[in-house]
Protein backbone atom coordinates (compact mmCIF):
# COMPACT_ATOMS: atom_id res chain seq x y z
CA UNK A 1 0.00 0.00 0.00
CA UNK A 2 1.56 3.62 -0.91
CA UNK A 3 2.02 5.83 1.67
CA UNK A 4 1.66 9.25 1.44
CA UNK A 5 4.53 11.74 1.98
CA UNK A 6 4.28 14.33 4.83
CA UNK A 7 4.80 18.06 3.04
CA UNK A 8 5.62 21.35 5.17
CA UNK A 9 4.91 24.76 3.70
CA UNK A 10 6.20 27.87 5.20
CA UNK A 11 6.44 31.57 3.79
CA UNK A 12 6.23 35.01 5.60
CA UNK A 13 2.78 36.64 5.68
CA UNK A 14 2.16 38.28 1.94
CA UNK A 15 3.82 35.59 -0.25
CA UNK A 16 0.40 34.14 -1.16
CA UNK A 17 1.06 30.84 0.73
CA UNK A 18 -2.40 30.50 1.76
CA UNK A 19 -4.27 31.11 -2.22
CA UNK A 20 -1.34 28.78 -4.08
CA UNK A 21 -2.29 26.11 -1.14
CA UNK A 22 -5.57 26.28 -1.73
CA UNK A 23 -5.09 25.80 -5.39
CA UNK A 24 -2.78 23.80 -5.17
CA UNK A 25 -4.87 21.39 -3.19
CA UNK A 26 -8.51 21.91 -5.26
CA UNK A 27 -6.19 20.61 -8.32
CA UNK A 28 -5.64 17.28 -6.69
CA UNK A 29 -7.58 14.47 -4.76
CA UNK A 30 -4.14 13.05 -3.68
CA UNK A 31 -3.42 15.74 -1.70
CA UNK A 32 -4.80 17.40 1.83
CA UNK A 33 -3.86 20.21 4.08
CA UNK A 34 -4.02 18.71 7.76
CA UNK A 35 -6.60 20.05 9.81
CA UNK A 36 -4.82 21.59 13.45
CA UNK A 37 -5.74 21.55 17.15
CA UNK A 38 -6.96 24.60 18.56
CA UNK A 39 -7.90 25.71 21.44
CA UNK A 40 -9.26 29.59 20.47
CA UNK A 41 -13.03 29.97 20.20
CA UNK A 42 -15.24 28.87 17.67
CA UNK A 43 -15.87 31.58 15.54
CA UNK A 44 -19.38 32.33 13.04
CA UNK A 45 -19.04 30.16 10.11
CA UNK A 46 -16.33 27.19 11.66
CA UNK A 47 -16.88 23.73 11.57
CA UNK A 48 -14.92 21.88 14.44
CA UNK A 49 -12.80 19.41 12.32
CA UNK A 50 -13.03 21.25 8.77
CA UNK A 51 -11.45 24.40 10.05
CA UNK A 52 -9.44 23.23 13.22
CA UNK A 53 -10.32 20.75 15.54
CA UNK A 54 -11.53 22.71 18.25
CA UNK A 55 -10.37 21.30 22.24
CA UNK A 56 -10.49 22.86 25.60
CA UNK A 57 -7.29 23.47 27.02
CA UNK A 58 -6.86 20.83 29.39
CA UNK A 59 -7.60 18.75 26.14
CA UNK A 60 -5.03 20.09 24.55
CA UNK A 61 -2.46 20.09 27.34
CA UNK A 62 -2.90 16.61 27.91
CA UNK A 63 -1.97 15.61 24.38
CA UNK A 64 1.12 17.82 25.13
CA UNK A 65 2.24 15.27 27.68
CA UNK A 66 1.47 12.16 25.45
CA UNK A 67 3.59 13.85 22.90
CA UNK A 68 0.90 13.46 20.49
CA UNK A 69 1.65 16.62 18.57
CA UNK A 70 4.02 16.93 15.59
CA UNK A 71 3.89 20.70 16.83
CA UNK A 72 2.13 23.28 18.80
CA UNK A 73 2.53 26.62 19.35
CA UNK A 74 0.68 28.98 22.01
CA UNK A 75 0.00 32.81 20.25
CA UNK A 76 -1.83 35.52 22.45
CA UNK A 77 -2.96 32.69 25.27
CA UNK A 78 -4.23 29.72 22.68
CA UNK A 79 -2.30 26.33 21.70
CA UNK A 80 -2.55 25.39 17.78
CA UNK A 81 -1.09 21.78 16.79
CA UNK A 82 -0.67 19.28 14.71
CA UNK A 83 -1.88 16.02 16.03
CA UNK A 84 0.22 13.05 14.79
CA UNK A 85 -2.29 11.25 14.83
CA UNK A 86 -4.79 13.12 12.32
CA UNK A 87 -1.55 13.18 9.92
CA UNK A 88 -0.76 9.63 10.24
CA UNK A 89 -4.44 8.28 9.35
CA UNK A 90 -3.89 10.74 6.03
CA UNK A 91 -0.42 9.05 5.07
CA UNK A 92 -1.74 6.00 5.78
CA UNK A 93 -4.89 6.37 3.20
CA UNK A 94 -1.82 7.32 0.42
CA UNK A 95 -2.99 11.07 0.48
CA UNK A 96 -0.12 13.57 0.70
CA UNK A 97 -0.78 16.15 4.20
CA UNK A 98 0.23 19.41 3.93
CA UNK A 99 1.12 21.60 7.41
CA UNK A 100 1.27 25.20 6.81
CA UNK A 101 3.18 26.44 9.64
CA UNK A 102 6.11 28.84 10.34
CA UNK A 103 9.86 28.27 10.56
CA UNK A 104 9.63 27.19 14.58
CA UNK A 105 6.83 24.54 13.41
CA UNK A 106 9.06 23.29 10.69
CA UNK A 107 11.92 22.94 13.00
CA UNK A 108 9.61 20.77 15.57
CA UNK A 109 8.44 18.66 12.63
CA UNK A 110 11.60 18.01 10.83
CA UNK A 111 12.65 16.47 14.30
CA UNK A 112 10.19 13.59 14.60
CA UNK A 113 9.93 13.21 10.99
CA UNK A 114 13.24 14.01 9.21
CA UNK A 115 11.65 12.56 5.36
CA UNK A 116 9.02 15.15 5.71
CA UNK A 117 9.30 17.46 2.50
CA UNK A 118 9.60 21.21 2.78
CA UNK A 119 8.64 23.66 1.00
CA UNK A 120 9.55 27.66 1.37
CA UNK A 121 7.64 30.21 -0.62
CA UNK A 122 8.66 33.82 -0.93
CA UNK A 123 7.51 37.32 -2.82
CA UNK A 124 9.65 38.66 -6.16
CA UNK A 125 10.43 41.37 -4.52
CA UNK A 126 11.44 43.56 -1.22
CA UNK A 127 9.42 46.48 -2.30
CA UNK A 128 5.68 43.92 -3.79
CA UNK A 129 6.13 42.44 -0.15
CA UNK A 130 6.27 45.96 1.32
CA UNK A 131 3.15 46.72 -0.94
CA UNK A 132 1.11 43.28 -0.14
CA UNK A 133 2.16 44.22 3.24
CA UNK A 134 0.48 47.42 3.14
CA UNK A 135 -2.13 47.23 0.34
CA UNK A 136 -5.32 47.65 2.93
CA UNK A 137 -4.09 51.06 3.34
CA UNK A 138 -5.42 51.53 7.17
CA UNK A 139 -2.62 50.52 9.13
CA UNK A 140 -0.04 52.85 10.67
CA UNK A 141 3.59 52.66 9.82
CA UNK A 142 5.15 50.93 12.36
CA UNK A 143 2.46 48.45 12.20
CA UNK A 144 3.48 47.37 8.58
CA UNK A 145 7.46 48.14 9.87
CA UNK A 146 6.63 45.57 12.32
CA UNK A 147 4.75 43.04 10.03
CA UNK A 148 8.08 43.59 7.20
CA UNK A 149 10.26 42.86 10.02
CA UNK A 150 8.53 39.62 10.90
CA UNK A 151 7.89 38.49 7.10
CA UNK A 152 12.07 38.74 7.52
CA UNK A 153 12.80 37.02 10.45
CA UNK A 154 10.52 34.09 8.74
CA UNK A 155 12.26 34.60 5.75
CA UNK A 156 15.93 34.76 7.30
CA UNK A 157 15.16 30.50 7.69
CA UNK A 158 14.45 29.65 3.99
CA UNK A 159 17.88 27.67 3.80
CA UNK A 160 16.41 25.70 6.25
CA UNK A 161 13.79 24.55 3.59
CA UNK A 162 14.31 22.00 1.12
CA UNK A 163 12.67 23.46 -1.68
CA UNK A 164 12.32 27.47 -2.29
CA UNK A 165 9.76 28.91 -4.68
CA UNK A 166 9.25 32.42 -5.95
CA UNK A 167 5.30 33.58 -6.13
CA UNK A 168 5.77 36.21 -9.01
CA UNK A 169 3.45 34.76 -11.68
CA UNK A 170 0.85 32.88 -9.18
CA UNK A 171 0.06 29.98 -12.08
CA UNK A 172 4.14 29.26 -12.59
CA UNK A 173 4.37 29.06 -8.69
CA UNK A 174 1.16 26.68 -8.80
CA UNK A 175 2.68 24.76 -11.42
CA UNK A 176 6.19 24.32 -9.52
CA UNK A 177 4.48 23.35 -6.19
CA UNK A 178 2.88 20.70 -8.16
CA UNK A 179 5.89 19.34 -10.18
CA UNK A 180 7.38 19.17 -6.41
CA UNK A 181 4.57 16.97 -5.01
CA UNK A 182 4.25 15.05 -8.64
CA UNK A 183 8.66 14.37 -9.04
CA UNK A 184 7.76 13.14 -4.92
CA UNK A 185 5.46 10.61 -6.29
CA UNK A 186 7.77 9.00 -9.30
CA UNK A 187 10.56 8.74 -6.71
CA UNK A 188 11.93 5.11 -6.49
CA UNK A 189 11.09 4.36 -2.65
CA UNK A 190 7.05 5.42 -3.84
CA UNK A 191 7.30 3.95 -7.34
CA UNK A 192 8.28 0.50 -5.37
CA UNK A 193 4.76 0.33 -3.97
CA UNK A 194 2.94 2.30 -6.60
CA UNK A 195 3.87 0.15 -9.63
CA UNK A 196 4.42 -3.24 -7.49
CA UNK A 197 2.18 -5.31 -9.60
CA UNK A 198 3.60 -3.94 -12.82
CA UNK A 199 6.87 -4.59 -12.03
CA UNK A 200 6.28 -8.05 -11.07
CA UNK A 201 4.31 -8.46 -14.45
CA UNK A 202 7.35 -6.78 -16.24
CA UNK A 203 9.98 -8.67 -14.69
CA UNK A 204 8.05 -12.35 -14.56
CA UNK B 1 26.37 30.68 -10.98
CA UNK B 2 23.56 28.40 -11.49
CA UNK B 3 24.86 24.99 -12.38
CA UNK B 4 23.33 22.63 -14.27
CA UNK B 5 22.15 18.92 -12.98
CA UNK B 6 23.58 15.61 -14.73
CA UNK B 7 20.72 13.39 -15.40
CA UNK B 8 20.81 9.82 -15.86
CA UNK B 9 17.59 8.20 -18.03
CA UNK B 10 17.66 4.55 -18.69
CA UNK B 11 15.23 2.38 -20.47
CA UNK B 12 14.71 -0.93 -21.74
CA UNK B 13 14.26 -0.80 -25.47
CA UNK B 14 10.18 -0.54 -26.19
CA UNK B 15 10.00 1.68 -23.38
CA UNK B 16 9.72 4.94 -25.62
CA UNK B 17 12.70 6.71 -24.08
CA UNK B 18 14.08 7.96 -26.89
CA UNK B 19 10.69 9.74 -28.24
CA UNK B 20 10.53 11.31 -24.35
CA UNK B 21 13.83 12.56 -23.69
CA UNK B 22 13.42 13.98 -27.84
CA UNK B 23 10.04 16.04 -26.79
CA UNK B 24 11.58 17.23 -23.14
CA UNK B 25 14.89 18.45 -24.63
CA UNK B 26 12.70 20.40 -27.39
CA UNK B 27 10.26 21.78 -24.55
CA UNK B 28 12.87 23.25 -22.24
CA UNK B 29 16.17 25.09 -24.02
CA UNK B 30 17.80 24.37 -20.15
CA UNK B 31 17.77 20.74 -21.21
CA UNK B 32 20.53 19.13 -23.16
CA UNK B 33 21.30 15.68 -24.13
CA UNK B 34 24.77 14.69 -23.79
CA UNK B 35 27.04 14.19 -27.03
CA UNK B 36 28.28 10.92 -26.71
CA UNK B 37 31.96 9.80 -28.13
CA UNK B 38 32.09 6.90 -30.54
CA UNK B 39 34.60 5.31 -32.91
CA UNK B 40 32.32 3.31 -35.50
CA UNK B 41 31.91 5.12 -38.28
CA UNK B 42 29.76 7.84 -39.46
CA UNK B 43 26.78 6.94 -41.04
CA UNK B 44 25.25 9.18 -44.25
CA UNK B 45 23.08 11.84 -42.51
CA UNK B 46 25.24 12.17 -39.23
CA UNK B 47 27.14 14.78 -38.51
CA UNK B 48 30.46 15.46 -36.09
CA UNK B 49 29.56 16.87 -33.10
CA UNK B 50 25.64 16.37 -33.37
CA UNK B 51 25.07 12.81 -33.47
CA UNK B 52 28.27 11.76 -31.87
CA UNK B 53 31.98 13.06 -31.32
CA UNK B 54 33.71 10.77 -34.32
CA UNK B 55 37.10 9.60 -32.69
CA UNK B 56 39.69 7.27 -33.97
CA UNK B 57 40.22 3.38 -31.73
CA UNK B 58 43.65 5.38 -30.89
CA UNK B 59 41.97 8.91 -29.43
CA UNK B 60 39.47 7.08 -27.18
CA UNK B 61 41.87 4.61 -26.39
CA UNK B 62 44.16 7.45 -25.32
CA UNK B 63 41.20 9.19 -23.43
CA UNK B 64 40.19 5.90 -21.54
CA UNK B 65 43.71 6.24 -19.98
CA UNK B 66 43.80 9.93 -19.14
CA UNK B 67 40.31 8.73 -17.09
CA UNK B 68 38.55 11.23 -19.32
CA UNK B 69 35.21 9.26 -19.51
CA UNK B 70 32.18 9.49 -17.17
CA UNK B 71 31.48 5.94 -18.70
CA UNK B 72 32.34 4.01 -21.87
CA UNK B 73 31.21 1.05 -23.25
CA UNK B 74 32.34 -1.46 -26.00
CA UNK B 75 29.83 -2.85 -28.21
CA UNK B 76 30.02 -5.12 -31.88
CA UNK B 77 34.06 -4.10 -31.59
CA UNK B 78 33.07 -0.56 -31.48
CA UNK B 79 33.61 2.62 -28.40
CA UNK B 80 31.02 4.57 -27.07
CA UNK B 81 31.40 6.81 -24.39
CA UNK B 82 30.74 10.19 -22.01
CA UNK B 83 33.08 12.39 -21.97
CA UNK B 84 33.43 14.54 -18.50
CA UNK B 85 34.87 17.31 -20.25
CA UNK B 86 31.74 17.36 -22.71
CA UNK B 87 29.16 17.07 -19.80
CA UNK B 88 31.17 19.79 -17.53
CA UNK B 89 31.17 22.68 -20.10
CA UNK B 90 26.92 22.54 -20.21
CA UNK B 91 27.02 22.01 -16.56
CA UNK B 92 29.33 25.35 -15.93
CA UNK B 93 26.30 26.89 -18.71
CA UNK B 94 23.69 25.82 -16.34
CA UNK B 95 22.31 23.46 -18.76
CA UNK B 96 20.45 20.39 -17.63
CA UNK B 97 22.32 17.58 -19.18
CA UNK B 98 21.19 13.82 -19.88
CA UNK B 99 22.45 10.47 -20.48
CA UNK B 100 20.87 8.25 -22.31
CA UNK B 101 22.54 4.82 -21.38
CA UNK B 102 22.01 1.39 -19.98
CA UNK B 103 22.26 0.46 -16.44
CA UNK B 104 25.96 -0.48 -16.50
CA UNK B 105 26.91 3.47 -17.84
CA UNK B 106 24.10 4.75 -15.00
CA UNK B 107 26.21 2.29 -12.59
CA UNK B 108 29.63 3.99 -13.71
CA UNK B 109 28.30 7.29 -13.68
CA UNK B 110 27.16 7.40 -10.12
CA UNK B 111 30.18 5.98 -9.22
CA UNK B 112 31.95 9.30 -10.51
CA UNK B 113 29.10 11.31 -10.02
CA UNK B 114 26.93 10.27 -6.77
CA UNK B 115 24.68 13.16 -6.77
CA UNK B 116 23.59 12.50 -10.53
CA UNK B 117 20.00 12.26 -10.98
CA UNK B 118 18.54 8.83 -12.59
CA UNK B 119 15.61 7.69 -13.93
CA UNK B 120 14.16 4.86 -15.47
CA UNK B 121 11.27 3.97 -17.52
CA UNK B 122 9.49 1.16 -18.42
CA UNK B 123 6.72 0.36 -20.25
CA UNK B 124 2.53 -0.09 -18.87
CA UNK B 125 2.68 -3.97 -19.47
CA UNK B 126 4.93 -6.94 -20.57
CA UNK B 127 2.15 -7.31 -23.31
CA UNK B 128 2.77 -3.85 -24.61
CA UNK B 129 7.06 -4.52 -24.68
CA UNK B 130 5.98 -7.81 -26.22
CA UNK B 131 4.17 -6.05 -29.09
CA UNK B 132 6.77 -3.18 -29.61
CA UNK B 133 9.43 -5.48 -29.78
CA UNK B 134 7.73 -7.49 -32.01
CA UNK B 135 5.64 -4.87 -34.67
CA UNK B 136 8.06 -4.69 -37.27
CA UNK B 137 6.55 -8.27 -38.09
CA UNK B 138 9.77 -9.48 -39.56
CA UNK B 139 11.68 -11.17 -37.15
CA UNK B 140 11.68 -14.53 -36.00
CA UNK B 141 10.32 -15.76 -32.29
CA UNK B 142 13.82 -16.51 -30.81
CA UNK B 143 15.30 -12.77 -31.78
CA UNK B 144 11.96 -11.32 -30.42
CA UNK B 145 12.87 -13.74 -27.22
CA UNK B 146 16.41 -12.55 -27.00
CA UNK B 147 15.03 -8.90 -27.23
CA UNK B 148 12.67 -9.45 -24.56
CA UNK B 149 15.04 -10.92 -22.39
CA UNK B 150 17.67 -8.13 -22.74
CA UNK B 151 14.58 -5.93 -21.91
CA UNK B 152 13.95 -7.48 -18.45
CA UNK B 153 17.63 -7.87 -17.64
CA UNK B 154 17.84 -3.73 -18.25
CA UNK B 155 14.94 -3.66 -16.44
CA UNK B 156 15.75 -5.93 -13.53
CA UNK B 157 17.74 -3.01 -11.88
CA UNK B 158 15.02 -0.61 -11.95
CA UNK B 159 15.41 0.07 -8.09
CA UNK B 160 19.08 1.54 -8.45
CA UNK B 161 17.27 4.38 -10.00
CA UNK B 162 16.10 7.95 -8.57
CA UNK B 163 13.12 7.76 -10.17
CA UNK B 164 10.51 5.33 -11.85
CA UNK B 165 8.02 6.76 -15.08
CA UNK B 166 6.16 4.47 -16.52
CA UNK B 167 5.38 5.07 -20.22
CA UNK B 168 1.31 4.14 -20.25
CA UNK B 169 0.19 7.60 -21.82
CA UNK B 170 2.80 9.52 -23.72
CA UNK B 171 2.55 13.08 -22.30
CA UNK B 172 1.64 11.73 -18.73
CA UNK B 173 4.95 10.40 -18.80
CA UNK B 174 6.47 13.69 -20.53
CA UNK B 175 5.20 15.83 -18.11
CA UNK B 176 6.22 13.50 -15.29
CA UNK B 177 9.56 13.84 -16.51
CA UNK B 178 9.21 17.27 -17.01
CA UNK B 179 7.92 17.56 -13.20
CA UNK B 180 11.40 15.76 -11.84
CA UNK B 181 13.21 18.58 -14.05
CA UNK B 182 11.37 21.33 -12.43
CA UNK B 183 11.39 20.09 -9.02
CA UNK B 184 15.01 19.77 -9.34
CA UNK B 185 15.56 23.26 -10.23
CA UNK B 186 13.22 24.34 -7.29
CA UNK B 187 15.60 22.74 -4.64
CA UNK B 188 17.38 24.96 -2.18
CA UNK B 189 21.19 24.01 -3.07
CA UNK B 190 20.26 25.01 -6.93
CA UNK B 191 17.84 28.29 -5.95
CA UNK B 192 20.45 29.77 -3.28
CA UNK B 193 22.61 30.50 -6.48
CA UNK B 194 19.45 31.07 -9.00
CA UNK B 195 17.86 33.10 -6.73
CA UNK B 196 20.71 34.92 -4.55
CA UNK B 197 20.10 38.62 -5.67
CA UNK B 198 16.29 38.30 -4.60
CA UNK B 199 17.13 37.04 -0.86
CA UNK B 200 19.53 39.53 -0.29
CA UNK B 201 17.01 41.83 -1.49
CA UNK B 202 14.25 40.41 0.64
CA UNK B 203 16.29 39.94 3.51
CA UNK B 204 18.43 43.27 3.36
Amino acid sequence: MKRGSLFIISAPSGAGKTSLVAKLVASQPEIEVSVSHTTRPMRPGEENGVHYHFVSKAEFEAEINNSNFLEFAEVFGNYYGTSQKVVEQKLAQGIDVILEIDWQGAEQVRRLVPEAISIFIVPPSIDELRSRLTNRGQDADDVIARRLSEAQTEMSHYLEFDYLVVNDDFETALSQLQAIFTANRLTIDKQQSAQQVLMADLLA
